[in-house]
């Protein structure tokens, strides 16, 4: 957990004052940069003291095998497991012969800045040194959001009221020691050393080191070059071994004087590309790098997040601190898929080694969700890099005796990697998810040929799916058994709500979208017959639903389960899994995450109003949010239902997820898909949006303490901006032609010549009802204290 | 598999006339002898070739730890392995320099006999060495029976007709090489050197070695000492070292003369006791053992077995493949139990390393179900083994958020193995199955004070388990979800059929038992209102039955799961488990073993004739008997509900399970429980044994090709013998006092007076009519073709 007060409250920025080396793993991934290509954790640019050193790059993974005690047909035998590769944010000081490092002399001040507008993250240090010597510190670091392969620091040191003898090393460094060994099955697994160096060279300021993976077989190159301006006397000598490149600055300050060094770093990976090839590529990077200079980069840094933040930006008042989180989560999701150009975006995105840095379906179904109209051609290279690894989605469906691609749970290059099948293969929603993510993509950005191309044949290959892996029952029903649904403390379970209902929806997609295009239907030899099982399959699915209780049913027969003893489990028993064998965790009704939940949100033609709300009054009592994913979909549906009070305070446990580390785990990186889950819950929550009517509807409601809610988003081509108050709500085009769009069951039409407006007539009845649903003893979430509402309990 | 002729059809013995070195492993299993304590497997006694060395201790095993890919709270996290121990089988023999190896040379003649009333393994050997020196070599092996920690072995060489220079070397030899790794999970895990030397010693004839397992630190000791007779020119010279004691005997013999070696071994172990304890104890057994002389040993072992014999033996007439496999399978479920004394019974005995020597549920249903009626001493020690084991499962329960005691899935001292939990932890039934024993023997051995003590304890322990696993729903039913039943092909499923009747049995038994001896209740702070609640779950345990289908389902939505598709399999994908994903195997409708059809065997009262009718033909559609332990159940219900044709061939593939290698892993040892089900299908299905009525019921039904049946049982002290013939049945006791029991519905007393006869007429209609069960595609067990049919055939 992160305390308070660890960052300023501030609307464009994370700004930390004090450095608090207990939370040091956390803040680097915090203050992590990416472009989606390249990350870099926060590590303090001196490298020591760390929590967890990191630098990735999409997609450099190595493979380690898979042991069972117990093997079985089909388990995958290798896992893939995210390298940290060389590292070139290492900028070393040394002070009169003596280590800067915050954990001896005295640290007089400390501070550090992750910039959303700037793109940069800023530290300014002033450090005394045991032998007493005063310096200044500030360093500014990117990772450039338009030159993909670069990254870079500006390193300024001034000394303070002594003359002080500077040394600077300036380093890449390969193979730096990994963190000891964890239990905790979402910490990445440990890789030893699994760089082998393949070359190296070092010209002038110039270093560069090329290394090879040793199973995965990925050459990686990295290369560094630097502007050093200083006194005379400053000496610069670089040199470069197998494991590590140094430029070393030495040189004598006065007061006053500073020494600056600007570092160009890029990187080069491919599996398939030679040694030569890849060099050469770095090198170009690392010229265009150095000819658009510090000022240049920082330049096109602030351009391309200008133009995002126009697109994207979310404005909260009346919540500071929702304010700030909100356009953090934005910057991080911004960074994780800005430039993934045809690679997956793991669960924590390029932030951290967590969960061996493997994609999830909650890439499809969070992330995308917001890039798809924030950032669409981002969308369409993430589906496409699913659409490049069908081959061997399809090679996995027909492994298993289905049909059509059989997409993983977890994966970084495509191939599967789960290690505990319940939760692993099992889990075909996935397969639903990137549908999904294509329909909603496609319905946004009205890019026919991506429908056309990629998107018919992800479509129809997971209609495929679906329909060898459901059976047509006696009484005509069509049941998709034993398969495990968004909940993970459920598995192998009979119709699972949310499984069904999106297999039934993109079974009729397919259907739909392979009749719209024949030609690319042929093609793939999608026949006509086929198409009409598709959708005699759909419109049978089972949907599970308890007539005595009045409820959906999760699965079938979950609610004659035994209800998990809430009463007796302790604060410190959570995460359950951590504490509770599965087999108790999967026979009893205890929710992970939203399940039925998040069906709700993503298939809400499925079910009526009261019927939301009695499923979710229901399942709230059993759900206890041991995910990250849960609180943003709860947040959803409960706006939705009417209860906004509540909503709020899931959307800020959404929001706070890693900045104040509510899963223990911000250390090994980020929530991708929570933050993702922070716009999810103010735009479809307060601000109600959902995609249907073949458009999108809005249907906006504040809760007590956000006394106005504006968002910008793209929808095809145009730029949309709503905003919303207690009393009226204004759509308006900032972009593009009139737009046809829904206020409630209203269809109007949006058009940049002015804001159509209407009012609002909240009714906030079910906020303090006796109704109100309750949560799983001692999972109730912190109850949101706004400004206004304190007011409200400080008078009487 | 193994083809016939292997193996000569004799009533008492089983004959190999010819040395096939195919099948090598298979017959080192089938000539496997032990007495429950140790174990020899029938290695050559000059040890090469081999198809796996073997010699086991009982509860000797070495730790390992068990790695998971992905770990999860309550895994086991170490197995036990059975440890290949001190080899004292070995005596290498050398002709003229030449080792005496049946690959090369020529072999004139070999000849292996396991001689059921004798116990012991003969080997006649005319061999021609390469230089052409003919020998005959005659040895008898035995593991006594009577002297637990005792083996030997008599090692005759006769020089035929030239004049040879014969060189015997007696040994012990410890940490033989580990078979190759193998992908099986049915395998033992690889054990390389597991024994480390702790001390030797040799003194005239004698050797003895001490070893030390690692990790589960167990101490073992072997020693061996030589009676040597020969021309007067023999030499002897022991020696001994760390991992070897070997005893060298030269000499040349003339044509026609004689070396005779007797070998008397003894082992002796333990976790607890010193080494010098353990060089005492065998000291002292290897003592008794020469003192009672080759001879006398061989008298003994007689004995012993007449004894048994006459308790245990079954005659069948009509099929002498069948009586002969009927004493065979006796013999070796007799080896496995006899002399375990408060040791576990593996599932594989003590005949091969199979399923790492873990003994599993099969042991208390299918081999204590058979020592109950022909040694129930044999079961009061194996019921007490698992009662010394309680405190580990009621600590294993309480790790698991359970009450009372949870019995591991498989073990060798009590403590959990199972590394995959869906087949592990979750098959709850293993503590019905205890139960169930418990009561069997109780009943048929009238042991009060075993019921008071033991018994009670066992049972009200398991109680409390299944009180605290099951809950009741709003209607009140009792559930028992997210368990695994004996089918492993379905798991974590609700209401398992099998698994709730046995509750329910249980449940109701501990309460009576309970009540039966209060002040042992209270002891164990069994309270009046816990044996209430007991009593109320059992009433309202939930039973799945179909009422569309009219038949019970084996766990609740079982029959609206997809039934696999049979057509599609082909023979060599069976079994199932090593060509499929558990995933795909548990979601649809098929079956490796007999669940609901060992129910309706087991908890017979709970179903109408015609419902096990109805169950039966359903059911027997979906199982592909992948499991050794499912054709004798299902020749029980077939037998019973009238399809006495199938229930014939069913039993031929349980009695030929090993002798036929129909599993293709009687390599790793022999499959004692479903040899124990030879017994069962004779006893229960033809015999129509039920315990029921308090006592014991016969319903006899003998099907075409089997002219008399005729068993002997041991009950409440009686020696009881049942003879049937097609037309009629009569019951005697040959020993003890008047007996009630049922024959049909009818009571009777049976008497050492005489026989009381019954006359039989049998409705054969079933066994051809059009509604004859069938089988998956592929799966029709091989039907029997007995003298009288094959007569049929050829005479139109």
């Amino acid at each position: 957990m992160i305390q308070h007060p660890a960052f300023t409250i501030e609307p464009w920025c994370l700004r930390e004052t004090e450095l608090n080396l207990n939370i040091l793993a956390q803040t680097e991934s915090l203050f992590a940069l990416s472009n989606g290509h390249i990350g870099w954790r926060g590590n303090l640019d001196e490298g020591d003291p760390y929590g967890l050193s990191g630098s990735y790059l999409n997609g450099v993974h190595e493979l380690r095998p898979l042991s069972y005690a117990e093997a079985g047909y089909g388990y995958s035998e290798r896992d893939q497991v995210v390298v940290n590769v060389t590292d070139g944010k290492l900028i070393r000081l040394l002070v009169d012969d003596e280590p800067f490092d915050v954990r001896y002399g005295e640290l007089d001040s400390h501070e550090r800045v992750l910039d959303f507008r700037a793109g940069v993250l800023d530290r300014r240090v002033e450090w005394s040194s045991p032998s007493d010597r005063r310096v200044r510190i500030a360093s500014t670091r990117l990772v450039s959001l338009v030159q993909r392969s670069v990254a870079a620091i500006r390193y300024e040191i001034e000394a303070v009221d002594h003359e002080v003898r500077v040394v600077v090393q300036s380093e890449l460094v390969t193979n730096e020691p990994p963190p000891p060994p964890s239990g905790d099955p979402r910490v990445s697994a440990v890789l030893d050393s699994p760089l082998q160096a393949v070359g190296h060279a070092n010209e002038g300021t110039r270093c560069e080191l090329v290394h090879h993976t040793k199973h995965s077989e990925i050459t990686v190159a990295a290369a560094m070059d630097h502007e050093v301006e200083g006194p005379d006397s400053t000496e610069v000598v670089a040199e470069c071994s197998d494991d590590l490149g140094r430029l070393t600055v030495a040189v004598t300050l006065e007061p006053g004087e500073r020494l600056t060094i600007v570092k160009y770093v890029t990187y080069g990976w491919s599996a398939t590309r030679s040694e030569k090839a890849l060099r050469d590529q770095i090198d170009a990077a690392l010229l265009v790098a150095s000819r658009t200079g510090w000022e240049g980069l920082l330049a096109e840094q602030r351009k391309f997040l200008e133009d995002f933040w126009d697109r994207a930006d979310v404005e909260v008042d009346g919540d500071d601190e929702i304010q700030q989180a909100a356009r953090f989560s934005l910057f991080h999701v911004l960074q994780s898929g800005a430039r993934g150009e045809r690679r997956a975006i793991p669960g924590k995105g390029l932030t951290g080694p967590g969960y061996d840095g493997h994609a999830f379906w909650d890439s499809e179904t969070f992330v995308l969700s917001v890039l798809t109209y924030t950032m669409p051609d981002a969308v369409a290279h993430a589906l496409s890099w699913r659409h490049d690894t069908l081959a061997s989605a399809k090679a996995r469906a027909s492994n298993l005796g289905l049909k059509g691609a059989l997409f993983p749970w977890r994966t970084i290059t495509g191939a599967a990697c789960s290690a505990y099948w319940p939760a692993g293969v099992a889990a075909f929603h996935v397969n639903a998810d990137i549908a999904d993510a294509v329909i909603r993509y496609v319905k946004a950005s009205a890019d026919e040929k991506f429908e056309r191309g990629v998107g018919l044949e992800l479509l129809s290959e997971t209609a495929r799916l679906w329909y060898s892996l459901g059976h047509f029952v006696r009484d005509g029903g069509f049941r998709i058994d034993g398969v495990t649904g968004p909940d993970e403390y459920s598995a192998i379970s009979d119709n699972n709500i949310y499984t069904n209902l999106m297999a039934q929806r993109y079974l009729r997609a397919a259907a739909d979208v392979a009749e719209r295009y024949c030609e690319s239907s042929r093609a793939l030899e999608i026949e006509e017959a086929e198409i009409l099982e598709w959708r005699r399959a759909a419109d049978a699915v089972v949907i599970p639903f308890d007539a005595v209780l009045g409820v959906h049913s999760q699965s079938e027969r979950f609610t004659d389960h035994q209800v998990w003893d809430f009463a007796t489990t302790s604060k410190e028993q959570y995460p359950l899994f951590l504490n509770f064998p599965y087999f108790d965790l999967y026979r009893k009704q205890v929710i992970k995450q939203a399940d039925l939940v998040l069906a709700m949100y993503l298939r809400g033609d499925a079910f009526t109003l009261e019927q939301k709300r009695r499923n979710f009054e229901y399942y709230e009592k059993l759900t206890v949010r041991d995910s990250s994913l849960s609180a943003c979909c709860q947040a959803i549906i409960a706006a939705e239902v009417g209860y906004l009070a509540l909503a709020y305070d899931y959307l800020a446990e959404a929001a706070l997820m890693d900045l104040e580390d509510l899963e223990h785990d911000t250390r090994d990186g980020l929530h991708v898909a929570s933050l993702a889950g922070t716009w999810i819950a103010l735009v479809a929550g307060f601000g109600g949006m959902r995609e249907s009517n073949d458009t999108l509807t809005f249907a906006p409601r504040l809760p007590e303490g956000i006394t106005r809610l504006a968002f910008n988003m793209e929808f095809r081509g145009r730029r949309l901006r709503v905003e919303v108050t207690p009393s009226m709500v204004s759509y308006v085009l900032t972009h593009g032609d009139d737009l046809e769009l829904f206020h409630f069951d209203r269809a109007m039409t949006v058009s940049m010549s002015g804001p159509t407006v209407f009012t609002l007539t909240h009714d906030h009845s079910r906020q303090s009802t006796p109704s109100m649903p309750s949560q799983p003893f001692g999972r109730t979430p912190r109850h949101r204290v706004t400004t206004s509402s304190h007011e409200q309990q400080e008078a009487p």
